[in-house]
Formats: C-alpha cells, sequence, structure tokens
C-alpha cells in the first residue's frame, strides 16, 4: 500500500517546514528575550510533533519554558504566564495542572506551557515536566521513515475518533502513537499486532501490572504507562477499525476529508428522551469532561434505582453549555413498587413482616415467594421528570457542577430535545470507520 | 399454652369417633365381601390420619387396598376400581400414579385405593404401596398426647396455608407433620426448632444429601427424603410463622374460623394486566399443577426475551377453566431496541460491524461503548399482546396444555382482568398468619 499520496496532502511541504521553522525560531528568541529581561534561569524548548518532524499542516506549535528547579509552584506559574502573554499578546490562559498561554500566532495555534527541568529519572514534579524528554528520546530512535509511519498511524487514529489523550477522547497522545510505530516500525505492522490481540493490549516489554486497557511503558520513565489514557472504547474502536483496515486497506479509510458525515435522523424511537441543559463553568475540557462523567453515572444510577429502564445517556459540550440526554424505555412507572424483603431463615423477616403487615403504603403483602418475603408499595410519584427534580438536590454532579444545578434547565418537550446539540450528536452515526457515536474528528 | 379448646373443636368427640368407627368397619366389610365374589388374593386396611387417631371433623377416610404382588399393574388398576364403583356407587374415579375411587358416604369423603402388599425393605412397585407401613410405624411409636400435638401442628399448617404435599400447595402431608412431632415431641418444640434453623430445614437424623428445601428420612424407607415435597416457599412461610407464634401464641393463630379474608382491591396498579384463560384439560391437580407452573415460567421467560418487564406471573385453576396473569410494568415498549455484539477483540466484532452496518433496521450504529460493539435496531411490533399472540405457537405450556393453546383467550381489558377469579386470588391478602397468596384454607 502506497501512502505517498496521503503523506503529500497531510505532512508539512518543504515550504511550509521552512516558515514553520522561522515561525518557531522567531518565537524562542523572543521567549529567550524576556527570560533575560526577567532574569531568570529558565530556557525555552520546543516539544511535541514540531519537534520530532511528525506534525500535520493543522498541527499546534508547543513550546516548554524549563524552569530551574531553585523556583517554586507558585512562582513558576506565574512566571510562566507572563512570558507566554508577553510573547503571545492577545493569548488566553488555560489551566491543567499548571496555568499555561494559548493564543494564534499566523493562523497556528502556539501553546506556551512552564514546567521543571528533569533528567531521565528524576521526580518530576509536575507531569510536564517529562515532556522534553519525550521529544529527546523520540528524536534520538526514530529515523525519517518510521516518522511517515507515524503520521499514516495519526491519521488514522484522528479518522476513527481515538487520537488525543485528553479526556474528552481517551484516546493515543502523539508521544503514543510514536512509541507504537517506535516499537513495530511500520503503520501495517502496529494494525496486525493490535488485530490479533486478545483483552489488555501490551506494547512493548510487559514491564509491570497494570488495570488499564493498554500498558506501554514510558522509555523516559519506566514506571509509567504512557498509554494509561485510553480507555477501553478507544482500544475497541481501534481493535475493529485495524481488522476492517488490513481487510481492505483504502486510502480513503484514513483521509480525513472523505468522511461521509451522515445523520440518519430517527423519526420516532418512542423512547422517552430528558435534556438537562446547565451553563458551562469555566474549565478546561480535560477538568470538565470527567465531571460530567460523573454527572451522566450518578444520573443513570439514579433513574435505575428508582427502576427506571435506562437505555442511553449521552452528553455533548461547547464553549457555553452542556446538554446531557438521558433516553429511557418509559417516562413513567407503575402505581406500584415491589420490595424485597429477607431471606425467611433471617430474623429480620419477621422485623420486615411486623414492620409492613399494616403499613397503609402496602398494597399487596407480606407474601413469600421461595424463600424470601415480599410486599408490594403503592409508589407515589411515577413520572420521571418530577421524581428527577425533587431529588436533584440528593445527586452528586461532582463540585464543579454542583453548584450550577440550581438553574439547571430541564426539558421533555420533543421540539426541544430534537432541536438540541446533543442530540444532534446522539443521533448521527458516521458510516464505516468512526464506530464511536464521538464526533472529534478535525478538532484541532 | 392450653390447646384443648381447639383440639375440643377440631378434633373428633368420643360420639364422632364412634359414628366413623362404625362407618370404616361397614366399608371395610363391604370391601372385604367384593374380594371374595370376586376370588382376589387382596384385602383392605385403614390409612391416613383415621387410621392413627389424628383426624380432624373435616378429615377424609381413606382405605387401600392391598393386592398381591401376582397382579400386574393393569389388574390392579381394573380391579381396583371395580371395587371401588362396588362400594362407593356414585363415587368417581380420579387419576394419581394409579386411578382410583372417590366418593362420599354420609357425607364424609372416601378414598378407595389399590396398591401392592409390601414389607420394610421390599421395593416399591407404587409409591402409594408404603402408605400402610406408614400407618404401622406411626402407630407403634407414637402416644395420644402426641397424637393431639401432631393435630395443633395440622391445624396451624392449614392455617398458614401449607398443609398438603399435593403440587398445588407442595406443604407437608399429614405423615411428615406427625414425623415433625414424633422427632420433636411437641407443636411448640417443634416451630422452635423451626424458628432456630437456617438453610437447609433437616427433621430427624441427616441421612443423605437432597437438595430439596426439608431433608426428613422416611423410617420405612431409611433412603427416602418423606419431606421431598415441600418447595422453598412453604418452608419459608412456616419459618416466619413459627417465630411470629411463639412470640404471641394466642390460640386464634390457629384457629381455622379466625382467619379474616380481607380483600384489599387495589384500584389502580398502574400495571400492564393480561389474562390468559384455558378449558381445564381431564387432569388431577397434581399432573395440572406442575404444568401450569411451566406454563407460567416459559410465559415469564417469554415477556423477558422481549425485554419487558415482568412484575408478577399468578395463576388459578377450579373445575373448568385454568387462568393466568402476567403483570408487566408497562405493555408497549420503544421502538428501539439496543442490540449487543461481541466484545472488540473477538473475531465476530468485525462481521458483527460488516452485518449491520448497512442493515436498513439499524437505527443508530454500529458504535463501540466500553470493549464492545452494539447496533440499536428498529422494533417493529411494540404492544405486548399482539407480540404474545404471534409467538405463542413458540411458546411450551407443555404436552397437556399446548394442544389446548389455539383455543386460548387473551384478555387486557380492565373490566375482564378485574372481574376474574385469578385477579381475584392474586390481589387478596389474608392478614396476619398466611403470608402466602394463596387460599387453600378449608380446602378438604
Amino acid at each position: 500500500m502506497d501512502y505517498n499520496e496521503l503523506l503529500k496532502k497531510y505532512k508539512l511541504s518543504g515550504n511550509e517546514r521552512e516558515h514553520r521553522k522561522n515561525l518557531i525560531d522567531s518565537l524562542i528568541r523572543k521567549i529567550s528575550a524576556v527570560i533575560n529581561d526577567m532574569s531568570l534561569n529558565a530556557s525555552p524548548v520546543l516539544v511535541g510533533s514540531s519537534a520530532r518532524g511528525t506534525s500535520l499542516k493543522k498541527s499546534d506549535i508547543d513550546i516548554f519554558i524549563q524552569f530551574s528547579s531553585e523556583y517554586d509552584k507558585k512562582q513558576l506559574e506565574s512566571y510562566g504566564l507572563d512570558i507566554g502573554f508577553k510573547v503571545i499578546g492577545d493569548g488566553v490562559a488555560k489551566y491543567a495542572e499548571h496555568p499555561y498561554v494559548s493564543g494564534f500566532v499566523d493562523n497556528i495555534k502556539v501553546d506556551i506551557v512552564p514546567c521543571y527541568r528533569m533528567k531521565i529519572g528524576e521526580r518530576t514534579r509536575s507531569s510536564v515536566d517529562r515532556t522534553p524528554l519525550h521529544t529527546e528520546f523520540l528524536n534520538s530512535v526514530m529515523n525519517d521513515e518510521e516518522r511517515d509511519q507515524a503520521i499514516i498511524l495519526k491519521l488514522f487514529l484522528k479518522r476513527i475518533g481515538v487520537y488525543g489523550s485528553e479526556l474528552r477522547t481517551e484516546g493515543f497522545s502523539g508521544y503514543v502513537s510514536e512509541l507504537c510505530i517506535y516499537y513495530h516500525k511500520t503503520f501495517e505492522n502496529f494494525l496486525r499486532f493490535v488485530r490479533e490481540s486478545r483483552g489488555q493490549l501490551v506494547i512493548g516489554p510487559k514491564f509491570s501490572e497494570f488495570d488499564s486497557p493498554i500498558i506501554l511503558m514510558d522509555p523516559v520513565d519506566s514506571k509509567r504507562n504512557a498509554a494509561s489514557a485510553v480507555s477501553k472504547k478507544s482500544l475497541s474502536i481501534l481493535r475493529i477499525a485495524s481488522s476492517l483496515y488490513l481487510e481492505n486497506p483504502e486510502p480513503d479509510f484514513i483521509d480525513l476529508e472523505n468522511v461521509s458525515n451522515i445523520e440518519r435522523e430517527i423519526l420516532d424511537r418512542k423512547t422517552y428522551l430528558l435534556l438537562l441543559e446547565l451553563k458551562r463553568p469555566d474549565l478546561i475540557d480535560d477538568i470538565l469532561y470527567p465531571q460530567i462523567e460523573l454527572m451522566k453515572r450518578n444520573l443513570a444510577s439514579f433513574a435505575k434505582r428508582e427502576d427506571f429502564t435506562l437505555m442511553n445517556t449521552f452528553s455533548s459540550a461547547n464553549e457555553k453549555t452542556i446538554q446531557v440526554l438521558l433516553e429511557l424505555q418509559t417516562g413513567s412507572l407503575p402505581g406500584v413498587k415491589i420490595h424485597v424483603g429477607p431471606p425467611a431463615d433471617n430474623p429480620n423477616a419477621v422485623k420486615f413482616y411486623e414492620k409492613y403487615k399494616s403499613d397503609p403504603l402496602v398494597l399487596r403483602g407480606p407474601y413469600v415467594k421461595n424463600d424470601r418475603i415480599y410486599v408490594e408499595l403503592k409508589r407515589d410519584e411515577t413520572d420521571f421528570k418530577i421524581i428527577l427534580k425533587s431529588q436533584l438536590k440528593n445527586i452528586n454532579f461532582g463540585h464543579n457542577l454542583n453548584f450550577l444545578k440550581e438553574k439547571i434547565r430541564i426539558y421533555t418537550s420533543r421540539e426541544k430535545v430534537l432541536s438540541s446539540m446533543v442530540y444532534h450528536d446522539f443521533i448521527s452515526v458516521q458510516e464505516p470507520p468512526d464506530l464511536s457515536s464521538r464526533k472529534n474528528l478535525e478538532k484541532k
């Protein structure tokens, strides 16, 4: 299979490389000058795909500023932001483990991120400290052919929706993608390896026990699983896509521009759809997404505990709004609830009997079935939306979303649900390679 | 606790015993005369509670005719019926393992049952052959005080709905009740023993491993579990009732006439109720009831397989009709069904993907969640009654009921369901001691 067409389309051309190199040089010079002016013990270093020769036309430029360990975290953060804003005047502060500055220069996204200088084997003070070591390692072991193979793999991973280690995607970081090529040499070799694998996927040496779906030793920190961010779902998508691609290795499968984004609107699923909408708090995706997952999980448990049959939960977030969609088999319950008591050979069975024998809420029973005692209780409220509203204060959405609960909007009207962003995401199903129902292609 | 009042009320008085003795003598004489006329090697023997001095005012008289082993089963059956009808002119033939004759003489129910003569240790040819040995055994070990205690126990078991080993009740036979007293001497001792027990209940020596809820060695056949008919449910009812009674040993708890049969009709359970009605085939209860259980079990599996949430199944039968009631959370399903595919590391996941990727029945997917692939399929029919009718031919009701399926009547109308015999049984809940929702008090 000849991947040259694809590389020509997505890899930086000679001219583009030249232009990018000039831009990077000028940024590094500016940063150094600012550091000098401030008399700081720090130095800029280019990291990420631009530093490793694996960038795509649309890739970001990531520059880290390595600070001496004499500075404490507060100093690192404030100096880091200072430098960033002096270099990218209209940048914005973003918050991960540290705050950093992000903005556009010549239409290319640039991130300027402070970290501590560290050597292999040293303890990190912040998780980003080892990023420059990753660049050093990969540059010392990969040749140009492997860099091209890594680009193909990244395109493939993007195409199937699993590129990116952020919590929104839970997929493969650029570094992990390149390590996959480092261990398996070519894109197709790696796919064959994935296709034949079962259960936990171990890439490279099996160095330790982890629960993660993928284990991949970080060569610059032999105790760290570099692929810990990859979810079961992302690995599963990669597995199925690998089989499909190897059966019929068409470049169209990889080409990002050939995604046919067909939306099949389902006119009537005859299910009960409920939409929760809240204002997005000022948080980066990696902080926000786990909170939305927690919110969904706890809403699902709540529905189950109240005896509703949950079919799907789905969420979507943009800059302003978070939407969560719950799909239930039905939105209203019977007027009676079967309440299971203890086994008859447990002394509590008698207490249960005595508790319920003249309870006015008991519609039937206490009676015995098999080896247990039961009652059937009257259920006062049977409508999901009403039950949810009355219980909302008791459902944990996590501390970043809980305080927004008072202003949450809950909709069940057909028009509102069908026109919502989350319903649109939920219902859209991409043709072949994106097996996930998530749409994060072309995100960058 | 003084049980004399209770005994006075339910035990045969001196006069009644006299009258019953005369009736029995005359029946035995008649049978012997018929046997003589027919020149058979056989002899009548009184069995059951009348023979053991433990009968209640309403108890049956059971007379067995022990045939010599020279006769084959066909002869035994035809001679047995012959003799029975000659003695009880207006009797009817009933069918258990053998046919036998049942009828009323002086307002007392009399059963005349053929069996083979056997001695302890001999192999039975029919399960009833050992019944005369049971009488012999109990008469040799029990005194009058224990007989009275056995009567109290039987009243108690009747009161809580677990007296009788027939499959309709799955409870304690008269013989088992008396063995309980034989091992524990008094009614209250036995209840205390039951109250303290956990798990499988072993009465008397632990002689062998059985799966049954109760193990009780039959003294006339040391390999037989005499209590194998008792269900988990009946044992559980006995357990809870024993605790309740011992806490507050009021004779009213036992007195059969103090059953307050309160029916709490539930005006609106807001559930989906479906009634199946079929003609009762000409079978005795012990044959019919397991078939009705099979029918209910298979209807329940069917509903579950079709994704309905079943809350209760209930059945009732009289001389003419069998009724089965199904209670579902809702009678109609959403228009979409989530279909779970194989795990992604199984090669079948790819086959699944290829099978469904352009199936017009797919409303959403294929998509990946966690480590599995899914699709959501359109569900053509969502109404339970219609689905049930179309699938009825594929649901096994057992060979005695299957042939009646064509004439089955299925109702969902509120009026029909609420007026049905089975709904009446289902909804009626007796106060304290009958913990079961079954009403078989005063059955005899």
